[in-house]
């Protein structure tokens, strides 16, 4: 099984998988966040429960195929992350998804997050992809300055985002006077 | 892999799986059912995250061992019953456990119940083991009149641990006057 | 009280019951399920609250007029599911609906899947009825091999559906390129 | 079926039941609470699961036997207060029981609370069977001005009690000085 | 404080209050079904948080006033029908309302339902001021055979509509054929 | 209505009240930071349900007797502060009590906290009388230096706490060398 | 760091302080209370996440600013209330925003409302803007005759608006007759 | 703020802190797993509450200190792991912690894992620090070989713990021949 690099001619790092492709618009903006730190990765469809062989071969083979991180997300029964967990000693973020079987999410979120000793799953938000780039880029900026680099960029650029917004008030509210 | 079928001479038709030893004591009354309904059954431990490939194979080798329905417990992110589910066309039972890990069984219960369309498990109530045994039973009873004749026996049996306790009830009030 | 078989010309082998024609549209994947394996069934309503009566001649005559599974799904206070297996040996399957009384679905989970010991039901997920198709036909295709052969194919389709999606997405990746 | 009034020489007024004789101490201040008020009324164990037709005879005959008001007591999937409300028109009040299969009372209380239009079963709190029984007597203080009196009575001793304690704790602050 | 009676020429027997003018979509149901009853009301808003002393004075008056039951809606922290409960001793019926400032229910529900010993409200399902207004008409049949009567044959017509939709499908699938 | 000032010859300046004498040993410690505090304050029982013109009598004597703040503790459907703070303007604040008829304190947190616009109960933690206390002191510093120069001592006292449970980590670490 | 204060030529009382410009529909009730009550105040954005050091900032320096009180809405993981009155004694209202990346609010209710014992928030309803300036008028009502003049004014014009409700309700009547 | 590396001579590339001393036994097991990987860590309180600059010096301090991870548990209103998270661009894990004023870790879990785009936290099960310590190790291990090495042998540990208790369970069988 090879995974077509979705990002450039580099070697994936991090591989985003979901367990169907109604899940892919809540987890494209993980790869629009790795795209933003400039990070190669992989995006494809492993589903738990319907490609069980080939969730075990993705899993088992993430690290010799040189990925540092998977992102899995899936909703419901969200088993996805969890067993891929199990299957590799990679970190695995896990996302759960608010998808059209689940229970405002309150599914999603247990069956990811409440793993048993160990085997972790780093899980973020409800609907969270854009957090799950950004935490795989943490933690390959843990060892790369230039990662790390651009996430402090990254962090400049929400603080000013704020202080346009303060900026925008405070002139609205000169405009009432 | 061969598991010892623990009732009996004749080959188990009831699987009884668990995530971890200290399931044991939850998922044995749906064992003691087994017992009570005259059914050869196994049971065993079969983690879907301390040993994936364990449960590959057990649940893909179910129905070729004999296998007829599969019961599997399992607490927290549970998700040994759906992956079991998977990985077999068997019918899966369920049972979430409350277990220490556990968030008061809400964990449990979503994670099993909450299965996506094509993968269902059988659910049964949190630490409902022995309807699990019994709801194994009913499954094989459909087509088998004996295994029928002693679910009727059963039900007659509770109704009359019901008219006893009425009985009693009875007696006591008259005692008092 | 006889049923009309909705499907064909042979005795039915699963009944399908709901407790009002307002859950129909959740409930009809049920059916759909059982015609792609096809297996003989029933559709009907049969009311716990507003027709208890009927509930009770259904559920009792169920075995002896062939059925060998009961597929019940209701919302709210969701009381037939657990009734009708207080009054048959038959497996029965429980769909909670998340109909307009319910309470985003956690009424209809709690008053199906937590039967005491001794009348368990077979709970699926949240507006489950293809998955309660899929476990009847699972059920049956414990002694029958023609079903289980289907149910194999069912489950190809399944993987093959989403090895299509990983086609797709790794397509639309180069034509990106 | 004959039940013995638990109190009395009268007919009783009030049917008490419940699903199980392990209810029995959470229901007990139901009974307390109509002998308080000076009503006749019976006490009995009614399954809906175990004895469904027990419970159908039980509801259907209440009426003509005199009864004005059933008080029905259950845990986990309580069905027992619901499905008597579907088999008379008297009132029902739905005592939810925080039993030992129950998750924390939540499934009690939906499975009691959320009934279909159509089907009132008037609930009172988790474990509230004193409040049930003290609704009964209000019921049937509706048109009986002695209960009513001794409503009113009972209402000032909660009162009195209350100033108790209020005198308690300003003599308390007292001894401090 | 006098209340013009909804519904006719003679006293109301029943008072129909709730907190706000916006919750009158969902509390309608109960009035129209005691008009289907030929029981006297009257519908008036009394808040009790905006109108505390209207709260008391009507609580108070009820009684003497002829009424023989008060159904209160109210959503959010839903205090009026246990309030007003603690201002009588006739029976209160709490109809939750699933209002714009509530969370989904569940405050509605839990702050009607969760009464201390003493002071019991009668609760009915979320937005179930249908069944509010047919509990009412049970607890008045209690004593008044007519009304009684007009509760038997409202339940026939459940009934009856249940075996309609049962007779439609029927007709549906011969049609089919 | 009296209430004798539970801490000194001075006029109290906040009340603490609670629904039943079962709720004192939740609330003793609002009164003990307001000792801490050195601001008077009185503490007795006001049941909304049990004593409603007594809370009516409270609740609108408190402005003119001196009081500046209410603290008002309440479990279950917890409608004490919510009707205090409709029959004053002073702030009330709500001390939502895990008490033994409460479902794990859920109910008596939606009761307090989600009061309808126009009425607010500025809501503490559940069983977070010590936070009331401070709260009230908070609100009392905002026009009293003093009481503003204690509360920073308070502040600097839970930091010195702190740093010493580092210092004897730090140690212990030591010591273990 | 210099606020303009929004309303008026008066240093501000009130600080309304939110996560995100996108909070700002739901927070702007309180600045409206604040308006109608006559407090000066002002409202700005201040994220605990994305600007933490303005945070710091804003509420250490909040008291020598002249402000009273402060108001912090905030959804999802909502630390701003929190976090914010852990760096001042002055009261700290909370108001929980059931924002687009909330779970229907529950996130942002609790991370607000379980404040630890040393640091209150003083929290309002889901979306309680309105009654957070309302809170926050309290608060300085205290000592403060005007406003507690306005408040009362406020409170009056509730009573009247549910009676003008009332009036119409019975005007309605009449017009059926 | 110089932190004692708790183990060894080292520097440590963990930090591991929580909100109060009282969290210790909960979190010690992240200090134990990281014991058995061999990684050098440090282990102290920091309060976000209590001691809000101490956090801001530990957050913005770690990377050049030379920390790789930070661990930050707590419960309740559980703001530690986020704002830790917000002020560093390091991964963070947070362990929500079922803490004595936790609403059986609802809270806490909530309050860690919500976090809003552009700030993640890492979140594992509720007490599950050692997962924590886990995933700490694993995300060393991206980049360590020896780490991944001890990360295959610590996974294969966990395997042959089920199987001894597979044999257990088998041997026990077999004593019952």
């Amino acid at each position: 099984m090879t995974e077509t690099p979705t990002n450039s001619q580099s070697t994936p790092l991090v591989g985003i998988i979901m367990g169907s492709q109604s899940d892919l618009k809540v987890m494209e903006p993980a790869a629009e966040m790795l795209e933003t730190m400039n990070i190669p990765f992989e995006l494809t469809i492993v589903s738990a429960h319907r490609t069980p062989h080939r969730m075990v071969e993705y899993a088992e083979n993430a690290r010799k195929r040189g990925l540092r991180v998977i992102i899995a997300g899936a909703g419901g029964a969200a088993h996805l992350p969890g067993m891929v967990a199990a299957l590799t000693t990679l970190p695995v973020i896990g996302v759960p998804v608010r998808s059209s079987n689940s229970i405002d999410g309150w599914d999603s979120i247990l069956s990811i997050l409440q793993m048993p000793g160990g085997i972790p799953v780093a899980t973020v938000a409800l609907n969270g992809a854009q957090n799950a780039g950004l935490l795989a880029a943490q933690i390959l900026g843990t060892f790369n300055a230039a990662i790390a680099d651009r996430l402090d960029k990254y962090r400049n650029s929400l603080r000013e985002k704020v202080m346009r917004s303060v900026d925008e008030l405070r002139r609205g509210d000169r405009d009432d006077d």
